[in-house]
């Protein structure tokens, strides 16, 4: 399929698949964040599929090649992100099976039925309200800070969609972690697995990988630290792995 | 001071100040956790400090050596422990700084007024209800098990006796972290600091440490790692530190 690449676009191998990704660097570029997600996350070959605020569909797109997923749905609200996820879909020739929807995160029920999926993603904005922004409305704004979505709003809406027993993964920043588990198990997404990402083995996390089960019972358990430096400039061999290095 | 030691009991030393500490290897015997927790929580010099379920008096003994509080209360259920605690106590001639309460953590607001501790520390049982125990009145069940309080007990109970703003230093096991941290939300305890403790860089994490506010804003802060061996039998040197080595 051949796709049109819009102005300061550029195309972005994947590592899996030959997949490739439509960014537009001045817009917003996935991250690491988006990729351990997808390493971190579950999914059995047939399953549906939503991931909340999917940007350019990175995650979408990975979660098919690594899982085989049966459907898979992005929703994104920024327009011209969902387009260039749209036009990712196209080119890698996977319009059967990935479905992006531009809409809004708070309105997700009204796309899906209730109940409708074995498993939802989500890499939502970290930052709380706007915290002093200069330009509250630039792509890179929306997708870091909670302006158009609370997390409780992405809650709410997994939790819905959600079949009983299905698995929500998020990435966040751990200093939200006890905030995050308790509007989840509000929710009745239990915490079920967590991993810190540590940038090295003698540093803070810098990010927190989590998933709760829709209905799940108490008890969780905790992996071993996912340290992405082994010195700077290095991965280690995890890191890669999920890179597909 | 000349105590007497009973039966089957042996003196172990602190490396801290010289103290040392009276313990009966057939009861119970402090473990890695209550020292990790005396190197994470944080008091002033003259802080009024309170450990609840206090066994043999280690988390005191070793408070008073590292921050110097100014008031050092242990409450213990079990007499036998709280006898060895009292007697250590006299051994290391800390009787007018630390006193040891027998006593129901369930009522430790009938030992104490309210909102009269700056700190209180805790080392709870771990393991939810019975578990299928053989023998549930042991010393070591008691210790390790929600026989005698829950959690929920040990959260109400520190947040009657914290002054606001005060800090609640806690130990347990990462499997019951989001349960812990929805029930110390509940209680108004804001975690505030946590840490992860894996045995090693490449195994899951067998102790939190985690640090609550009475009354606190949220927003949390992860530590890096806390790496126990860094090969068997060989402790790193963070550990050694904490135990004074």
């Amino acid at each position: 399929m051949t796709v049109r690449l819009k102005e300061n676009e550029r195309l972005d191998e994947l590592q899996r698949n030959g997949y490739q990704i439509i960014q537009n660097p001045e817009k917003f570029c996935f991250g690491m964040d988006a990729v351990l997600l997808t390493g971190f996350a579950r999914a059995k070959e047939g399953d549906r599929l939503l991931d909340l605020g999917t940007g350019t569909g990175i995650i979408p797109l990975l979660m098919e090649a690594k899982y085989h997923c049966g459907y898979l749905a992005g929703l994104e609200i920024q327009a011209e992100s969902a387009d260039m996820a749209a036009r990712s879909v196209l080119l890698n020739d996977l319009q059967d099976k990935i479905e992006i929807i531009a809409g809004d995160i708070k309105e997700a029920d009204s796309f899906f039925p209730s109940a409708s999926f074995d498993c939802i993603t989500c890499n939502p904005p970290y930052m709380p309200g706007q915290h002093g922004l200069v330009n509250p409305s630039t792509p890179k704004a929306i997708a870091r800070h909670e302006i158009l979505c609370t997390f409780e709003d992405v809650a709410r809406q997994a939790a819905k969609l959600l079949k009983p027993g299905g698995h929500f993964f998020l990435v966040h920043r751990p200093f939200r972690l006890a905030e995050i588990m308790v509007t989840l198990v509000r929710h009745r997404l239990e915490p079920k697995r967590l991993q810190l990402v540590y940038p090295y083995t003698d540093r803070e996390p810098n990010m927190v990988l989590l998933e709760s089960v829709r209905g799940g019972k108490a008890g969780m358990k905790a992996e071993k630290p996912l340290i992405v430096y082994q010195e700077p400039g290095v991965y280690t061999a995890e890191i890669g792995e999920v890179y597909g290095f």
